[in-house]
């Protein structure tokens, strides 16, 4: 046990063995009266030292009984989705996820990026029912009972709205006014393919609409290729049933497809020949391109990036050390490696990809960094297993032209101020 | 497109094929309007089909604004933590996860096990410190903001309670009932080496006690080995910061360990000699043996399985096809096999495994299975990486005699009646 009595500040190098520039040391001999003692002599000598017992300590905790379903602590009131004050939020509207405040890569369920075209309907399960017609051997109808029948997977994937951030210059201070229109979760569902399979596909089967049972009726066409390969009726997100947000009680979830095809409340798959140019791939969802054609059917999700930590809203408390994080995904597949630059785009590492690694699910990045405490650029750049890259936004454009609107994609660059404070770097 | 209305019950037949016994089938000729049309004649003819518009499709939905951090459809209230009517709820206290209920592997925050042992306490993060002393060169305290600078990492782990069930006759109705205290989430935090390292273990340090901030001060000897293998100091689960409940605003995360090692709250890091000795490696958590010595310092919870669909308290609708699904785990590593008799032990089948199999996380297994309507009891039975096979009920009081409460790990059997009931196989 050491002798002396050292409550001074202690400080601590940043040599590869000491991450923390201070820390706050107390003498073993503050604390001899034992392992079962929490009083320490030394303890209030700085601001930094803990009480001797903390109130929380000296009376009971909260009982058990109605915290039947948890929620966060009353200290995280403000980790709650961003909800835009500029945009109307009746009926189409859209609640973000708070990114910057996330670690890992799932997102809880109480905090899931939601986006509705009519408001969020509440559907009796009992009740819903899901129509599979057209070009089917046998039309059939659904019930939740039904479907819960089928043979299950469950599969860890991002959602992504395919307008996030839905502008092509980088507005916003936060990860979340960005990008927070993206989360993940672990679904649980069928595969389409077996439902199909049920009614029987003719042979003229090329595409189905999906309809959602939401007062929008929110109505896609999928080509039969996806829904015989990795599509999935989907009714449980991260363990339990799916919020209402999400689709409750039952949606598509369409791996690595932008977020509005992942039809919510689905209540009809149409089996048809052709494709039924919805306004939500028509007017809505497609790119005006610089030779005045629009790309439409798209579909997938690009690969992209970004910094969550320390990102726009942010303040680096100090010069040294500090972890570089955040998420890239790409819906083409899996993350294949994420680099980062410090210095404004001059020169770029690579950063370590958290395992485990998964097809169209986020990917958790991390760098380690020692800050000069000078004023800088930080960036990140995903590229994907089938080669793919994030662009910067200038090479976006090139290609776009200013008319897109969608699928932005772009590097968003975080600003690091002489203080320490973070801020969107395309906004300076 | 199909000319025939043929609104009856169409039967499907339970080939490989076709998986549902029944499906109801209408005719296409019912939507001729179009795919923007929701009206089908067909559609009163049988219980079963839909209204041809539901009410929720004729009005808005909810609004955003008031749902910044949201919850689950009001018709899932009874989704809740099992709470034990019998059981005094005050102070020493537990909920179980409805394991019944969910999908996957992941269990959302609202629902993830608690058990305390005085009440939750209401930590203000900023006030909290953790103090690390003892055998150490610098004895340090650290608050929240110095734990959240050093490198983190995420992972998903199960957590149990070592008296899950806590007795050795499994009573109980339900999954939840039996093992309950059990849940898997992706935790993120810092490797407690990083820390131990910072203050710098003397060449005497072979333990580390740890103790919580709540009113139990809840205390246990961690070995050395485990502190400077994989053990964590976590503050996030499931992307957010930890619920009260899980130990907001710090707590150990120790793969594989008993729950209650796993100190929640935590204040307190004395690195000794020896271990402590305190109440819950002794008087709790050991094991009694029939030759009269106890089992203390066991640390692991050993393979184990359930299954969860069909389990006690649910009923199957009708013979034919059903997967049967469930969950297997093991503190010591990856669940390599998980196989399941459908005849009362008889024969058994070798389980499908989700990927990805994790190590020392929650591992989702599933069987497809014809049941032919009659009485049978069902069961799972796990096998690790390094060989152990989940044992019997009779197998584990061979060993153990009838003394023994904690680290009950044995294979759990489900009664399934003529009527589809089904019920814990040990209470019949």
């Amino acid at each position: 046990m050491p002798d002396s009595v050292d409550a001074k500040n202690h400080a601590v190098d940043t040599s590869r063995r000491h991450f923390l520039r201070s820390g706050v040391a107390i003498g073993g001999a503050a604390l001899a009266g034992g392992i079962a003692t929490t009083s320490h002599a030394a303890a209030t000598e700085t601001s930094n030292l803990p009480p001797n017992i903390p109130k929380w300590m000296k009376v009971p905790g909260d009982p058990m009984g109605s915290q039947t379903y948890g929620t966060p602590s009353p200290f995280e009131k403000d980790v709650v989705k961003n909800i835009s004050k500029n945009l109307p939020q009746y009926l189409s509207a859209s609640g973000r996820t708070p990114l910057q405040e996330l670690d890992g890569i799932i997102t809880p369920n109480g905090l899931f990026y939601e986006r509705h075209h009519a408001g969020v309907p509440t559907i009796d399960p009992t009740q819903h029912r899901l129509m599979l017609h057209g070009l089917v051997e046998r039309p059939m109808i659904f019930t939740m009972d039904n479907i819960r029948r089928f043979p299950s997977e469950s599969h860890i994937h991002f959602l992504e709205c395919s307008g996030n951030p839905g502008y092509k210059k980088p507005y916003g201070k936060t990860a979340s006014d960005l990008v927070g229109l993206l989360s993940c979760a672990e679904w649980t569902g069928v595969k389409l393919k077996l439902v199909l399979q049920e009614a029987g596909l003719r042979a003229d089967a090329k595409w189905v609409v999906a309809e959602g049972a939401d007062a929008a009726a929110l109505t896609r066409s999928i080509p039969i290729e996806k829904c015989l390969d990795d599509a999935m009726l989907v009714y449980s997100q991260n363990g339990e049933r799916l919020r209402p947000q999400q689709g409750y009680p039952l949606r598509l979830i369409l791996l690595g497809f932008e977020g509005n095809m992942n039809i919510k409340w689905l209540r009809r798959l149409h089996v048809t020949a052709e494709p039924t140019y919805s306004r939500e791939e028509t007017s809505k969802y497609t790119d005006l391109m610089p030779d005045g054609t629009a790309r439409e059917f798209t579909f997938y999700m690009e690969a992209k990036s970004i910094i969550t930590r320390p990102s726009g809203g942010q303040r680096l408390a100090a010069k040294g050390f500090h972890e570089i994080t955040g998420i890239a995904w790409s819906g083409r597949g899996k993350i294949s490696r994420v680099d980062v630059s410090v210095d404004d785009g001059r020169s770029w590492q690579e950063a370590h990809l958290q395992e485990p690694i998964l097809t169209r699910a986020l990917t958790r990045f991390r760098l380690p960094w020692h800050w000069d405490g000078k004023p800088t650029v930080i960036q990140s750049r995903a590229t994907d297993e089938t080669g793919y890259v994030q662009p910067t936004l200038a090479q976006l454009l090139a290609v776009r032209g200013e008319n897109y609107f969608y699928h932005n994609n772009a590097i968003w660059p975080w600003r690091i101020a002489a203080d320490g404070e973070v801020s969107n770097a395309a906004n300076a």
